[in-house]
Order: structure tokens, then sequence, then C-alpha cells
């Protein structure tokens, strides 16, 4: 095996029931096969005796039923019952969800919490590949594929192994490719592919997963000998029914697709004067008769701008492009909206889009991937953001209209919507390149499940199952801090970018500022920052109030997002009372020396860890302290020699 | 054929001579015989009649002898014998130089300059391929490799092409692989490659052009296992005789090798703490029984500079690294400098080595590839550039110590010696990318025969010749001006740089600011610049006086070296009377003026030129205009953003 086991590494426990060593399975179907299976290999492991499975039902055992009047879609009840345990699901999916949280109690020694009532919160928790078929992986920084190896579709132990981690952080729809798609991923959905396509449905439907693939617009055209891909063709449409009617035949549980349209150079719906409505819509009919769904992004934005102009604001593209539409999209097609503005920067306000659509299914989109965060080198827990981001009132139909409620179904009533993810693993041995990174795909499962769970507890769990309780408190708070830090020591006061272009890791500050991706600082000798208010781009206008104003108000505007809502000067006060660049010193000195005491605090760590992690994650860490410092120097020397105001405090700024 | 004859496009003429017809051959030999083919072909296509090659002498033809006692290698003497010509070589490549001459003067309708004797007066006159066998070139901008495509030799109608153009300029030497040798390029100089690099040597001796080959320094570690590649290892200096030994038999004219070592993380002798003249000795003995050389780059700097650090200077590097050994190389070595301390910037100094070494042979390097200067998309007519690094005086040995006088051997009567140049050909049909661009590559190989040759005859001669003589006028104007528009354009005052980071290519202020290549500007609120005095790196020390104390003096400095030399203040003033901020800005505005010239100036040779030639270089000029408005825009926002003086001129700099 040259993979690690990542959460789902069952360690022999000390507490050991009698009860555990008799599972009674009072149901039946593929699903539940599955969780029986994992329930036996996870006992047996813990406990070092051999599961009995019986289909009779008893007093000193663990016993699965299916109750489909449980309240709310695939959702579980566990509790004690004689002397043992009752696991129950709502459906197939929530008996296997019961047993992966069972496990993890027992696991963890926390079974005195039961009885407990649970379920999934988000109808869709989507996991997002952007794998390519030659094996690449766009922005992966865990190795290569385990999904494809030249243009072969890879169906082995690995795909079981994530098939498994999925389910058990109640992933339910996966897409298996890069959402550019390139000429021979076109084929996924052909004979070329399509059994081999099935095979992996089948085993992700052994979890409860729903596959899905990214499709390329163009498709009618590159696949058919189409001259064109127009939405209101109507051989183009028929060309799309018949490719879904075969897509069905040979994968009944097929999910649908996901679709980036006119967007960084892809095609859609533009070239012919039609709407994203237009283009969508036309798909989602031809997926409808088999209940499959069009998941549509609203990445899209003019990227190839002049930084001469001040007057486009890439900030407004999504809500432009999107807020007019709203209503005019079936059923079956959701919109998949980014977390922010721009591209998931560490630090962004929450997409307005999210409050203005009413009338239109909303999927959240975050990026579990470090591309802006580190890369997997650098240690950054995104869990405290996506919670900010969930909790974050829109104010679109009162107080309380969080962006939760909105993907959650609850605010408008929607049955089709939750979360997306960029997932962040790859073929390197512990998945994600840095050990830690795991941390951030098994949380964002948990959250999507239950977007209450708070951050901290989330890692709590990872790390109890994972590296095990004795470094449970230090690694979580290690965790908890580490988005901060490395707040600090990259592009300040919600400004973002200043990163190297293409590569996106280490500071380049003037990398973008002259280019053609509207991520701008405008930085000169007085001071940084864009003008997005009325004043300024307007992009603030795209706010429900109180945040209209909120934002558009220098004095009220939250801090951490000051420069990318305002142009401040260096020596402009902020409400700590500290001037704006002293401010940039000092959290960039402390960025650094943040990160050095992460890594001292691991050293410590070492006696406690499996040589191999602490090794790895060791060398991350190394290498994010000399990128906090290479951050550091060049973004202080930077401002410097712009605006020559020493720091007060007389630290090395390097001229 | 799908490539253009360049200057050797032997277009009818009107002043047709009996004697043209008839060519009395009193000599003979290989490279005879290619004059003899040239002549043949030249006088058929300009005139129309069959020429009738004889032995025999007479009074109305045109005669070739070879006459050994003529002064100067490789000269020749053409002057009028009774209604004829008489051309005489003092060997066959004299007598090969004489008939090019000869066919020049009667395309252009010279024959009246007669008689002239002439000779090369570099003894090397050396190409650079940075040719890779994949069939990429390194840093080509005019398509793809025409030696090699896919590991294999291509030895065709282009080769052969290829050899007549380099002959017809003078060039006696080709270096047929690239300076950074990668895996397969190492084996060129086994059985793999051999047999199909004698075919090239055949064929360029039959031109009078001996082949080099770029190899590898790591060769016995990468072709026979050994285990280090010591210079002083005499199992390594035997296996290097015996390869020469090996390709001596194969190729008896091969020329010898072209080596970069320790060098951007080529290997070296530095990895086993001998010196540069150990290794450079080492292969020159394994080569010097058959009389082969060895030519040793002195590109030799600190690719991983720390941007913080100061002190360090790569200007110093070459000068540095190379001093202390004047006098330890053997005869048969020469050392190859670049002409600038930097690497092809549009404005340096001439390299400090130039007036430093004194007892070792010694090569100047110029870069006909447009690398940093345009990359054959912008004009920019280089000769004027080479004639100032020639006509530089070195003061080495008194007055009088020019770069020329040094590579032509005279100053201390070196024999090899002479000029080298990384060349810009590619399989592009029109060889240059941009047409015009080949008037770099001809004037490369006629200022080696003769550096007191004017940049601007030879301009006129490549014009009448590959474009008529039509547009002669005009199209020296615009080659004679065209570096001076690019200067102004692109970097100021010698700073360099500023340029896209590995494409070099377009603007990008900061690009090389915060990296690893010690190439910066240092700027800041208050001005910009290096200090390059004994107050700063020290540079200035390295150059013979009066250069020494010229540079390091603020007043004294050449005005367009001064930010090369000094940090200067935005609102010093220059000798113009203008500030620095206001050069800068006035040379950008002014360098666009003049492009938009140039453009208009081509546009109304339309109907003087063949149209396929016309179109390229418009669609060259047009792409020129929007890179030159690019560099001026973000040049002058650039510098404003920095110090906010405005323009006084009132012009539009975007903030």
């Amino acid at each position: 095996m040259d993979f690690s086991k990542c959460w789902l590494d069952y360690q022999p426990i000390e507490c050991k029931e009698k009860a555990f060593s008799t599972l009674s399975v009072l149901c039946d179907g593929r699903v539940v096969k599955s969780a029986v299976e994992e329930y036996c290999l996870a006992m047996e492991a813990m406990t070092g005796a051999v599961v009995e499975v019986t289909p009779e039902g008893g007093r000193e055992c663990v016993s699965l039923r299916l109750d489909a009047a449980l309240s709310g879609a695939d959702s579980y009840e566990i509790c004690r019952e004689g002397d043992g345990y009752r696991i129950t699901g709502q459906s197939e999916s929530g008996v296997l969800y019961g047993v992966f949280e069972f496990l993890r109690l027992v696991r963890t020694g926390h079974l005195a919490s039961l009885p407990l009532v649970n379920g999934p919160e988000m109808p869709l928790r989507i996991m997002n590949h952007w794998d390519n078929m030659d094996g690449s992986i766009e922005r992966g920084y865990s190795g290569n594929s385990f999904f494809y190896r030249d243009y072969e579709i890879l169906c082995d132990e690995r795909t079981e192994q994530y098939a498994r981690l999925m389910a058990s952080i109640g992933i339910n729809a996966v897409v298996i490719n890069n959402v550019n798609v390139h000429q021979r991923e076109t084929y996924l959905i052909t004979d070329t592919y399509l059994e081999q396509v099935k095979e992996y449905a089948d085993l992700f439907g052994r979890y409860g997963i729903r596959l899905y693939t990214s499709v390329n617009f163009a498709a009618p055209m590159e696949l058919a000998g189409f001259d064109n891909c127009d939405p209101l063709n109507p051989e183009v449409a028929q060309w799309w029914k018949e490719t879904a009617a075969h897509i069905y035949e040979v994968i009944p549980e097929f999910g649908g697709f996901l679709v980036k349209a006119d967007s960084e150079g892809r095609p859609g719906p533009f070239t012919y004067d039609r709407t994203h409505a237009d283009g969508a819509n036309m798909l989602a009919r031809a997926l409808a008769p088999y209940g499959g769904i069009v998941i549509w992004r609203c990445f899209v934005y003019n990227c190839g701008q002049d930084w001469r102009d001040k007057k486009t604001d890439r900030a407004r593209a999504a809500y432009d492009n999107f807020i007019g539409l709203d209503g005019c999209f079936d059923d079956n097609v959701i919109l998949q909206i980014k977390n922010g503005p721009m591209d998931f920067q560490v630090r962004e306000p929450v997409s307005p889009l999210f409050g203005g659509l009413k009338k239109t299914n909303m999927i959240l989109e975050v990026e579990i991937a470090q591309e802006y965060t580190g890369q997997q080198i650098d240690l950054c827990y995104l869990l405290p953001m996506w919670r900010e981001i969930l909790d974050f009132d829109t104010c679109a139909a009162g107080e309380g209209s969080t962006v939760r409620r909105i993907v959650n179904g609850e605010l408008y009533g929607q049955k089709l919507c939750g979360m997306a993810a960029v997932i962040n693993t790859g073929d390197d041995y512990n998945w994600t390149g840095n050990d830690l990174a795991a941390a951030n795909t098994y949380g964002y499962g948990r959250l999507a499940m239950n977007p209450s769970q708070s951050s901290e507890s989330i890692a709590r769990e990872w790390t109890a199952l994972t590296l095990g309780g004795e470094v449970e408190d230090t690694v979580t708070q290690m965790l908890m801090g580490s988005w901060s830090t490395y707040e600090k020591y990259t592009s300040p006061l919600g400004i973002g970018w200043m990163v190297t272009p293409h590569y996106h890791y280490g500071p380049d500050v003037d990398g973008y500022e002259y280019d053609r991706w509207g991520t701008y600082h405008r930085a000169d000798w007085r001071g940084l920052g864009v003008d997005r208010t009325p004043a300024g781009t307007g992009y603030t206008d795209q706010y429900n109030e109180p945040w209209r104003s909120v934002y558009a108000d220098r004095t009220k505007c939250p801090e951490e997002l000051l420069l990318f809502f305002h142009y401040v000067r260096y020596n402009e006060k902020l409400r700590s009372g500290k001037t704006l660049i002293q401010h940039i010193y000092d959290t960039h000195f402390e960025g650094v020396e943040e990160v050095e005491a992460m890594a001292e605090t691991w050293r410590q760590l070492a006696p406690k860890l499996a040589p191999d992690v602490y090794g790895r994650v060791k060398e991350r860490l190394e290498r994010q302290l000399a990128n906090a410092r290479e951050w550091r120097d060049r973004i202080n020397t930077y401002f410097y020699r712009k605006c020559g105001i020493p720091d007060e405090k007389g630290r090395k700024i390097y001229e």
C-alpha cells in the first residue's frame, strides 16, 4: 500500500465492549453492505476481535436499521439499546453515515455523547476534482491524479480508499474531471470512456456518492462536427439530448454536468449572443428526464482587462453577469458561486450574488486546494474562513439571511443547493502533500454535513482520528491559528494577490499589477487599495443594506477588508491607532514570528508522533518559514521603497 | 522551397557584361568548387546566360586564382584584367570570399569600386547556435531548429543554403548546439551521432567553415559512468583524450569544443575546487594533437543571489572569476567574453575583462538573437551597438587599445581570437522571424570580416541585396535609428532588465527586482540606479584609467550608462538640463512616437516591396508599437507611482 489511511486509520482502542463484536444487520442494500464492511474492518482493527454479522436482533450487539420516517434526508440516529447500540438510518446513506459516526465516537472515546440524531444539512456536498486525464492536476499540490494516468482511468485500491474517505465525511457527489475540459476529457461522456466511468459510478454508488463530469460546452463541435454550439440551435440541443440518453443508458445513476462556460477562454453561449440561462437550460433539459442536474459556474469575468482601466472591476463580474437572470434557470440548474468575488484569496468579502439571487438554486464553492493559501506547503486551516462565510448575513430576506441558510435550502425552500469544494488530494503517499492539509479535506465534509460545528471541534476530531489524542490540543491550536498567521505575512487587509504570476506561491507585489487579470492593488507613493465605493467602481452597491453602506464607509468597513474597498494613505490611522504602514510592518514581522513558534511547537511534538509524519510536516514548516520571511521582507521593502516611512520599532527593513 | 534566399537572392541585373559568362578557374579544391558553383548559380540568375567554366585563362572572362603570397589569411584581391576581372584568393576560402564579394558588387552595381584588396580581420568569425536536439532553440524567435528535429540531425537543402549564407558573410566556424548541453546532446561527440555530425562537417568544410560542438563538462559521468569529472583526475583526462582521438578519426577537420561550465547550474571544475584553467586546459590537451581548440565561456556568476544583498554585484563576476587566471591557459584555449558584464542588455558598458586580460586569447561574444532587444518582433539593428563595443578603448596598453585591436589579435599578437555571436535564425520561412532582423545576421559577419565598415554601409548593402536598391535609403534609415528607439522606450540609462521574467519580452519593472539573478534597479521613492563606484560595489575599479575615474564620477559618467553606475535622484538634473524623471518620461513618449513614424514609413514603402515581405514586417511593426506603448505606460506609471512627480508637459501618465 503506497498511500496512508488518513483519518480512517483505525488504531487499537482501550475500551472494548462486548457488543462491538456482533453486528446485527436489520436492513439491506449495497450501501448498507459498504457500511457493514466498514464496521467489520474498523472494529476488527480497533478491538482485535472478529465481528459476527447476523441478520438477527439481540441485546448485546450493534444493530443497523433503516427507518425512512426519520426526519431529514440521509439522517441517522445512534443510541444505546440493551447492552449494545442501535444505528438507524433514514436511508442507506443514513446508515452508512451513522456507522462512520459511531466508529468515530468509538475511536475517539466519545460514546458518552450518545444518544444523537444527526444528518446532512446541505443537500449537495460535492467534491470538484481539477484532475486532467494526462494525470496532472490543475492547482494540485499533492502529486498527480489517482483517477487518471496517461489518459487511462484507474480503478484500484486507492480509488476505493478514496470513496471510503469521502463517504466518511458525508460527500455525496464527486465531479471527476477538471472544469477546464481539455481535448481528451471531452470524450468522457462518449463510448470512448463511458464503460470506465461507469466503474467509478458503481464504486461511488456503493458509498452513496453520485458521479458528475465537467463537460465542454463546445462538445457538439469537437465530437460531432457541428459548426456551432449555439444553445438555441435545435440540432445542438438534440445532440445533447441523445448524448444524455446514452449516458443514462450506461450509467443510470449519473449525477449530471458541471460547466465552466465563457470563462478564461472556455467556450460558452456568449459566442452566440445567448445568455447563461439559455446555455444552462439547454443542457438541463437534456438531463431532466433522468433526474440529472446542471451545475453552472458563475466564475465569469473579463480576463483581458487593461490595467490602465480603473472603471472595470473584476469583483463586479459575477453579480453583473448573473443577477439579471434570476428566475430564468430551470429547476434542475444550480449556479455554483465562489465564496468571494475574486478568486479564493486569503481574505475576500462574501460574494454579493448570495444576497442577490432569490429564485435560483445556489451552491457555495470553496477551494480546499491551497492555491493562494500556501499550496499545502504553508499550514493554513481554512475552516474558520468557511465558517465566517457561511455565517455571513446577506440580509437578503431580512436579518438572519445567512449564506448557510441560503445554500442549505432553508431560506428559499430549495432542494438543489449545498456546497462544492475543489479538493486538495493527489497521489502523494499522504494524499494532501502536507499531512496537516488533510484537516481541510476532512473539515470541508464535516462542515457541509453540519455547518454549526465549530472549526475547533472539527480540528480536534481530525487530529484525534489522524494523529492521536495525545497531540490533539497542540495540533488543534496550530491549526486554529494558521489562517490568521498566513494572512499576516501575505497581502494585507483584503487586497489579495501580490503572488508570483501563474504559480500563485510566494510574493511578487507587482506580479499582477500591470497584467490583464483585473487584480490590482494600485499602490503609489501615498497609499494603496481599490476604491470600490460608489465614488470608485461602485461594487459596494451590489450588497444589500446595511453592508452596502458599511463597506462604502471608510470608518465602518471591517478593517480586515479595508484595502479591498478603499484606497487608504500610508499614514492614515487604523482603529488600533496604528498607521496603515505601521500595521503592514507589524503584521509582517508578527506573521514570521508566529511561523517560527509553530515550527518550534511541532519540534516539541516529535516524541508523540510517527516519525514519517513528523518529518514530512517538519520539512513543510521549514519551507513555510522561508516563504514567510520572503513575504515579510518583500512586502516591507516594497512599501518602504514606495513611501519612505521607516518602521517605528526600528526593525530590519531592507532598502 | 519553404525558405527564403535572404541576401543571396540573385535578381536579374541591368548591366550585363560579356565577361561574366566565362569563368576561368585557375585553381582547384573543394572550396573553390563551391565558389565556382555559387558563381554560376548567381550569374545565371542575374544575367539569364549560361556560364562557361573553363580551366583556360582569357581576356574577356572572370578568372579565379589562388596566390598564397597575398597578405592576410583568407584574403582576396579583385581587379579588372583585360576586358574581364580577376579574383585572387590567398587560400581557397579567400577565393570563395572573393567570389561572394564580386557577386555582391555585380548585384548592387558597384563594380566601379574596383580594384579592391580585402580579407577577414578577425581570425575566428563564429556562429553559436543555441539549438537543442528536440528541435527547440533556446532564445529562438524564428521557429524551430533547422539542424535538429526529434533528436535527429537534418542535412538537407536548407542546411546547404545555410552554409552558403554563412560563407557569403565570412563565417568560418559554427557551433552546432546549445551551450546548455542537455542529456541527448551530450552524445553528439559519440558514435550515436558522430557519423551525422560528420555530414555537417563535410558540408561546412566545402564552404570553409569548421564545425564545433558545445560539450557537457560532466560527459565522463553521463557517458562513461565516472563518479566525478574532476579535471585533475588522470582518468577523466584520459577519457577526454580518447574521446577527442575518436572524434578526429571520424572528423579530421573538427574545430573543437565550446564550454559553458559552472554557470547557471551547469557542471564545471568548481565542484572539485579546481579553476577554470584546470578545466579548460584539460580539454585543450585532449584536442591539441589535432589542432583543435577549446572556447571557454566567461559567463560565470552567482545566479542564486539574495536581493537583500547589496554588496554582491553580478557585473563584477566575469572579471573576478577570470582575471587571476590570466596567463594560465594553454595556447589553444580561448576565453569567450560577453560584450558587457551583465547579459546582452540594450545598453551596457564594455566588459572590463577585455581591458584586464593580457596573456589570454579572447573572443568577443555578442547576441544576434534579440533576446532582450525585441525578440525579432521589435526592430533593433544592432550594428551601431557592436561598433561602439569594438571601438571602445580599454586603455589596456595605452591609448588605442580598442576591443577591436584585442580580438583581432593586433594588440597582443594573438592568432586565436575574434568574434562569436548567438545567431538569430530558425526554420521560419524568412529565417529570422522579422525579415529585417536578417540585417543583424548579415551585419555580424560583415563586421567580423571588417570592423571598420560603418553600420550604415552594412545596412545599405544588406538592404540593397535583400529588398532592392529602390528602398535602400529608407530602410537604411529605419535600421539606423532602431536601436536608439528601442532603448528609449525600454529601461532607461543603462539600468537594463525590467523585462518579463523568463520570457524577456515586454515590460515588468519589478519582474527581476526581488529575484535571485543579481539584476536590480533599486528604485525607491527618491531615485534609482546601482552604485557601482568604490562607495558601492566597487565594480568601476575593474576598469583601467581613465574609465575607472570617469565611470565612478557622477558628473563625468557617460549619461547613457548613468544608472548602471550610479544611484540618481529623480529630481537631479542631467546634462540636458532635464531632471532624471523628466528624461524618463520624455524618452518614453519619444520612443513610441518614433515607432509610430517607423510604421508609417514602412506603410509608404508598400508599393516598392514584395507583398509577403511587406505584410510580414508590417505585422511585426504593429506588434512593436503595442509593445512600445505598453513599455511607455508601465515605466511612466511605475515611476510616477513611486515619486509622485508629474510630467512637465502634462502628457497622459496613468495613475
